[in-house]
């Protein structure tokens, strides 16, 4: 059985490159007692890639998330026709001995969405799903009538954070990176956009947009605009550490650099805490995060958005658009059938 | 009556400077039905008076707090020879109203320290005593067997926090500014000090000092020793900022700028969170932590050590020393028999 394959050829310096990738075929070995044979049918980019690539040791198959179907199996637990969720890589086809560890970052059963779309386990019903409903829940730990920030609020993550703050009551105010996103996410309900490209004055945006000031921050994105959006949160004002994208593809030696954070983290008494999303792998309570996503999206109130790019092949091309936001909400590569 | 005060004249730029402020004379009033005449005994110099001056409008009585007896009182509840601690400013002698709240930044009667010394009202059994109390085992939860770092831990805080990290059982590695204040300390019990000045590889020393890393870091100094402590923490760290006095003394334009804080806090999944002791100004809550903290004074398990300057009319001298760390302890005026 053949298979492909995405080598990553060397560390990324600044925004990945189509080269930085080397598609290869392989055979894929025999099945023996315990194992199954995965075929890919959506492929994960996610930011988290960029930053977790730094501690590969290249040549080295990309590492990544996908949902597959079993097509060939030695595992009672795995029968063909099931599908998984797991962090294969970007592969086509992987031989999985069932012992691979049950975890995010390891291989689970697709849970059970009922009529939603299996991708959904790559993003609103999955890891970014629970990034939002656990980062921002129990890190904000959000009140009623609070003022929520988020930035990268058109992304997968963002645009769920966003929405689960309006489902608790919040006036939610996201940061995007074109016109149409903040369109988009205007219709999922935040109640203010801002296109922080081309916003000439952010500070007078969001001073209007959160006369109140700001008590919970989402961070997708770090850096200067996070800066900014800090100096404008409340007394006890609490920053959930998503993400930093806006230094994902810096060139060594050139990171930015700021006034240090605190000056105000002090002054204000914020709270500002990072978090992976695998700190609420533990299957019970993953998989309340999963249910509860899952209910409000049956239920309209969380809308769900893919960026679904055609073709195993096409993996570094939708990786790239992603980290350069041209997705909207999450995206996928879909596998074509083979 | 006459009383002697200091006016702030101007708003600080870079470090203070005697000429910025002004002694003078003025004669107290009559008191009215529900006031009382305090003379100062003890008058405190702190870190948190340099940044909090930002938000005065000189020419303007200098803030802080003192230990004070009662003078004359046309209050029952404050009758002659009582003593008070309170936040009446660089004053020798104060007409006070019994309605001033009772606070931190308020008036309260001196809590009943038994044999202590008064002036450890103003220190280890008052604002900076609960600063440590509560600022370290509130927000850092310390564990037994783990790791604690202080910074400025020869000040009247960090000194403070180091030892009850050791009654906690914590590993105790601190940072000060001089061999003495280094010595000092570890006579207090930590088990490593580190002079930061005059140590050629602060990374290293840290390393070696803790070769486990960092779980619990309590930031009385900000800037770049704190960018390089939190490069140690270990996942799931936390950190109390407390103060950042390394900037304190900074002239406008010449700020410090770091790499931006989200990539650590992030990835260690670090809890930075700032506070004011204020938070724990309710009585019971402070009281309790006055009681602790003198308990453990008496039962010798805390030593407290004072630096004293001699005479109300050497306040600058004692707060600008205090800012330059020439201070090992508490810094407090004592204000000369009249």
């Amino acid at each position: 059985m053949k298979a492909e394959k995405f080598t990553l050829l060397r560390h990324f310096d600044g925004m990945p490159q189509p080269s930085d990738f080397q598609l290869e075929s392989e055979d894929l070995p025999e099945l023996k007692e315990g194992e199954f044979l995965c075929e890919a049918e959506f492929l994960s980019v996610d930011p988290y890639m960029r930053p977790y690539s730094k501690d590969l040791n290249p040549p080295v198959t990309m590492i990544g998330s996908q949902v597959a179907r079993v097509l060939e199996s030695r595992s009672d637990k795995f029968p063909v026709g099931c599908r998984v969720v797991g962090a294969l890589g970007w592969r086509s086809r992987t031989v999985v001995s069932e012992d691979m560890p049950s975890a995010v970052f390891g291989l689970r059963k697709l849970p059970d969405l009922g009529d939603l779309p299996t991708s959904y386990a790559l993003g609103s019903c999955g890891m970014p799903g629970n990034t939002a409903y656990f980062g921002f829940l129990e890190i904000c730990k959000p009140k009623e009538g609070e003022t929520v920030v988020v930035t990268g609020a058109a992304g997968a993550v963002g645009s769920l954070v966003g929405q689960i703050a309006k489902i608790k009551g919040c006036r939610v105010i996201g940061f995007a990176g074109t016109d149409d996103k903040c369109a988009w996410i205007r219709q999922l309900g935040f109640d203010v956009a801002i296109n922080y490209k081309t916003c000439a004055d952010i500070d007078a945006a969001l001073k209007e947009a959160a006369p109140d000031g700001v008590d919970c921050y989402f961070d997708n994105v770090g850096g200067m605009l996070s800066f900014q959006i800090r100096k404008q949160m409340n007394l006890f004002g609490r920053i959930s550490v998503c993400g930093f994208i806006s230094s994902y593809n810096e060139k060594t030696g050139e990171e930015l650099k700021l006034e240090i954070p605190e000056k105000l983290i002090l002054f204000k008494q914020l709270k500002m805490e990072g978090f992976i999303v695998t700190r609420w792998d533990q299957e019970e309570t993953w998989n309340r995060g999963v249910e509860q996503m899952a209910s409000w999206i049956r239920e309209g109130k969380i809308q769900v958005q893919e960026t679904v790019t055609d073709g195993f092949q096409n993996m570094p091309q939708a990786f790239i658009g992603m980290l350069k936001g041209e997705n909207t909400g999450k995206a996928v590569v879909k596998v074509n059938a083979q």
